[in-house]
């Protein structure tokens, strides 16, 4: 039943389905679910679309006086694109947007007074991967330039993250799909964090480099992403060519490192577990140890 | 001049201020910034906020025609909150969120429909960091205990990064926060990524864990958020005690064999360098190298 309908409900004798008397206010206050924080989340297309701005205003309104007789720390509403409109209206009530994507929005008010904000901000990170690919028959790099770029740069393959997926994952998906060639992932070499990432609205970036070998060499670079690609000698792109960001070299540098000592003395490991979460697993990054 | 007042000029003769004959659609078409993409960026402060509903999706409808004609490849709308009864009439014209947060959001149409959606999606990853602690003298580790958590586990002191700042400066002020005592950064242990969080609103975690040097070592717990908070011998720590979840003992068994062989065989140590985006530094992760 929807929340409306229980309210109504609630509002009408179930024998005779006439108003009870004295009637109860019938929209005294929007429905929603508690969490262990003692927030409330409502969501907002329990009203009708239709509902005039007015009655969306008093029914918050009201809603946010019986919120705070059960002291509710923190309340939240969920609210579908199509039901914009009452967004200004929660805002002159103190709403704030917490988060938004696709078809909804979060609004978010915090109702303790007495301490500052507790809520967790929303996602702070994008997520870029890179693949270090090395060949060892011909001791060469998969490396590539970028269409429309601002820096014209040798720099491995490698790009943004989707959600959900693993960053082993996306470093071998973005350069299969940059440069047509198969890898395996094996482990993590470095890890970058860079704050007012420039094309990241205003969030931080973490930018992975991981070590890949590859199961296939024929190049097929990605025409709208690469303007070139190819397997480079490792000692000509370390000692010879400059047109490399530092960073690229610094990660060259340490490659050069495990090319002579062993990759086991730079690489980070992933390791499979299992959540506290029910039916959740993680992957864990750190060096090899003894067992 | 504002986007309004600009097209009002074009439309008026500015040597004898009447209307050009024919006049020009004085608000044929919002007012934009273009990015190296061909995106166009519109802030929707341009119009009036009293705009009746019909004008804004006539402009918006009359806009999207023109950016069609110059192979605009995506329209966003910076949308304050308190014109939010605008953001149903984009919706209607096909535009989304794509972020939000505090007093304003964000609405994207990709309109190059011969190709997928190239825009990045918003950040994907919250970021949370926890400080192993040592003390050498007691060989003893810094641990606490959540309060309102669903599992009571012995843990290292930590939270989740503001945004803006380094993994690092997160794991110092975490556990000073939480358990009185300071600390000096030393290196990154381990990194963990789980998606589908709890508590990350559908989006996923990294989980950095650094090893910090204590410079106090007096405990003065923050009651709102820890339960219980002491130095624990490591040893009992880890052989003894079982309630420490998966990922903790994990660390221990690696911070047992630092101990043993010397930290530098599990220690990621940062680098602070300079972006190639000028003015931007960052930091960059990894294992040390002889130089």
């Amino acid at each position: 039943m929807s929340g409306l309908a229980a309210l109504w409900r609630r509002a009408i004798c179930q024998r005779c389905w006439k108003l009870r008397h004295p009637p109860l206010r019938p929209l005294s206050s929007l429905m929603g679910e508690t969490d262990r924080f003692n927030g409330i989340t409502v969501d907002v297309k329990q009203v009708p679309e239709s509902l005039p701005d007015k009655d969306f205003l008093d029914l918050l309104h009201n809603s946010l006086q019986i919120w705070k007789t059960e002291k509710i720390t923190a309340a939240w509403l969920k609210v579908p694109i199509q039901y914009g409109r009452f967004i200004p209206i929660a805002a002159r009530l103190g709403f704030q947007f917490h988060h938004a994507e696709g078809n909804s929005c979060h609004l978010k008010l915090w109702m303790k007074e007495s301490s500052e904000d507790k809520t967790p901000r929303f996602a702070t990170h994008q997520v870029g991967v890179a693949g270090f690919v090395f060949r060892e028959d011909t001791q060469s790099v998969l490396v590539v330039k970028d269409r429309d770029r601002k820096f014209s740069f040798w720099k491995f393959a490698g790009g943004l993250s989707e959600l959900g997926e693993d960053i082993g994952d996306t470093a071998v998906r973005e350069v299969f799909e940059e440069t047509g060639v198969k890898t395996e992932f094996q482990s993590v070499l470095s890890v970058r964090q860079q704050h007012t990432q420039p094309g990241a609205f205003g969030r931080s970036d973490f930018f992975f480099i991981c070590r890949l070998t590859p199961l296939s060499y024929d190049i097929k670079p990605c025409s709208e992403e690469i303007s070139a690609c190819q397997w480079m000698n490792i000692h000509e792109l370390h000692e010879g060519c400059k047109s490399v960001a530092p960073i690229t070299r610094r990660i060259l540098d340490l490659a050069m490192y495990g090319l002579k000592e062993g990759f086991h003395n730079v690489d980070l490991y992933a390791v499979d577990m299992q959540s506290v979460y029910k039916g959740l697993r993680y992957k864990l990054y750190h060096r090899p140890y003894p067992s």
